[in-house]
């Protein structure tokens, strides 16, 4: 795949323009019936519809046909970052989507608690799936007994059931490392290693890794059920180039969830305060007027069209739509020079899970060509002037029509 | 981006069917207002509507969504060159422009004329940007008494205004040369340095870069304003594989001006003899008819749709648009086996700048699917049966639909 950064970098010039992309995530739909309305055709939407009428449409496939996408993946696409070129590791994908204190030169590890047998084979990799309150009480226990191994701090976060971050920080930390998840049961633990033997940093990383296990065994011994650790994905914080750099812009990013806050700030986007509690729709929007001068790209996240569909409930889905199409008088208010609203994957109901289905994409602001759509539906944006994008492609776009992009070559 | 050329070298094969590609330039619009006719909907096209009805249409994003291209880039994709993969230096693309005479193994160097402070710091980097008649003035002075340094032969080109190209002929140039030009004003120009010490023929070409900038302050120091020249974009003519091989043609250019001319020469073709000032649009139709038994591939290219468009003239594009459309009966009497009709970009008349839209595709010969087109315009041309394409994609359709293409694997 071309990388257009490098590209994107020497045409892109600082204007006073604005542009508001809103992400809705997972808000590409399925019928639940053959014939029947997606989750955005059943939903009553009269400002989405009106501001159709005065927009242009397209299809957008997030990372490529047949790929569903996570939310990493389909958010850096969305920011113009390929994600076979800008790649997350899993460990510090987790310590991003949680939230994790992870700072440069720390490495994040992905744990499962598992259950070991009597003679330290793994019996169950996943601990029999613990609630999450028990990996709480349990990671509690561990952090109070180890907070530093050899010089290097320890620090420990819960994501769900058997799953937990683990963050190391100190100097000359390398991520090159083996996982020590075997991947199957019926054999013990592996042993971290350095991928390179002379990879003194990231041996420095497995003897830490596995003094941990040693600990974590120690401190675990009478446990019942969740008396192991598997560790993989050993990552760094990935250095990026930045939106500043890459695109001159000053971009902010709304949203609530931590996942969606660190993969924004990874591409230099400085995440805003924002108040309330779950998708907190109404404190986005307050969010967005309290900065509107101060930025010049704003990227607005809400959440819940992708939860609801992923509960499988279709209703929720469409009230979530709906819910959305309330706000949008407001953000219209604010003129934004160039306004998208797209999702970062679809998330159909019929599906419970994220799908490989190309989102629509609605595009708002000058220089458009004419456009017949009447609604912010799949099948409109099928028609619609703008064609079939991928998602790496919208970035670009939302530049050119913002006048933020000089011609390529003489 | 993946390259398709040494692909397409193994599956062209010669044939004697003739392929005619008309390039009418920036031809893809914008409404005026928004739900208004582009300038191809608002013209008056009896004979490019009836042919498009017997035609499939799509439309062809040149280079990239969202990047408005230059007439060097947007040409070499539709002639199938990648413009990511096959780049031409800014000294090249310059030389090639304005048709200066401009070798294998010579170095062309983009020049601004600028104004120089008494401490020799640039105080105008554009020396106020002079007419062009100044340009020609001050250029045939240093041309008067720079014509050699070193052994090596000095060619001196007016661009316009500021503007100029430098050509270097002689033994063993390289083109690995850092600018002079400091991109800022307050600041002496930059010595000319090759990019690495160890490169003895760029070391040679920025010691005479180095001497000329000497040599020209020297001539030009009782000049008002332009007394000093800052260089960049050293670059040797590109050697890309040529249409004879990749596509087995035998191709020729029809252009009147010599940035297309250049362009078509990079890939191989023959640029024909074209009589008549400016468009010159009959002429071309005569050089067409002229040379149809000698060649099986013609690029002809119609400037003044670019040209309107810049001016912002709406009407006059539209003129350029309907004048066309009066010669293609001649064209279509020529009976060329296959026949496309597209643009290099975008130029919309409300824009007065080449664009990054989409622009329509026309394509004409054997082998099409059914097609609901009723006239050659940007909506049509959306919904057509050829769908979205890319500038660089255009090429292997044309050959497969000539008959030119051998199945891929077996």
């Amino acid at each position: 795949m071309l990388d257009l950064l490098p590209h994107i970098a020497e045409l892109s010039r600082k204007t006073p323009s604005k542009i508001l992309l809103v992400v809705l995530d997972g808000v590409g739909g399925l019928p639940q019936t053959p014939g029947g309305p997606t989750e955005l055709a059943a939903a009553r939407t009269p400002n989405l519809d009106a501001l159709a009428q005065r927009s242009a449409l397209g299809l957008l496939t997030p990372v490529h046909p047949g790929l569903a996408p996570g939310s990493g993946p389909g958010h850096l696409a969305l920011f113009g970052y390929d994600p076979f070129t800008y790649q997350v590791g899993r460990g510090a994908l987790s310590a991003i989507g949680i939230g994790a204190e992870f700072g440069p030169g720390d490495v994040a590890v992905r744990g499962n608690f598992a259950t070991l047998a009597p003679d330290r084979t793994v019996q169950d990799r996943r601990a029999g799936r613990p609630s999450t309150e028990e990996n709480r009480r349990v990671l509690q226990k561990l952090q109070a007994r180890i907070s530093e191994i050899d010089g290097v701090q320890i620090r420990l976060y819960t994501e769900s059931e058997h799953r937990f971050v683990l963050v190391l920080s100190g100097e000359n930390l390398g991520d090159r490392v083996q996982d020590t998840d075997p991947q199957r049961t019926g054999v013990p633990p592996l042993e971290a290693l350095p991928e390179s033997p002379e990879d003194a940093a990231s041996a420095k990383t497995a003897r830490v890794l596995n003094r941990f296990t040693q600990l974590a065994e120690e401190a675990l011994k009478d446990e019942p059920q969740i008396n192991g650790v598997l560790l993989r994905g050993a990552s760094k914080r990935p250095a990026f180039p930045q939106m500043q750099e890459v695109y001159k812009l000053t971009p902010a990013a709304i949203a609530s969830y931590p996942m969606y806050r660190g993969v924004a700030a990874l591409v230099g986007m400085q995440p805003l305060e924002v108040r309330g509690e779950g998708d907190a729709p109404e404190e986005k929007l307050e969010a967005l007027k309290a900065h509107w001068e101060a930025f010049d790209f704003f990227y607005l996240h809400f959440k819940k069209t992708d939860s609801t569909g992923e509960d499988g409930d279709f209703a929720a889905k469409v009230a979530r739509i709906e819910a959305f199409d309330a706000l949008l008088p407001e953000l219209l208010a604010l003129k934004p020079d160039v306004l998208a609203i797209t999702g970062d994957h679809s998330t159909p109901a019929v599906l419970k899970a994220h799908s490989w289905h190309p989102v629509p994409l609605l595009l708002y602001g000058p220089y458009l060509r004419n456009d017949t759509a009447t609604r912010f539906t799949e099948d409109e944006a099928r028609k619609g002037s703008l064609g079939h994008l991928r998602g790496v492609e919208l970035m670009p776009l939302l530049l050119a029509h913002a006048g933020k992009l000089q011609k390529y070559g003489a």
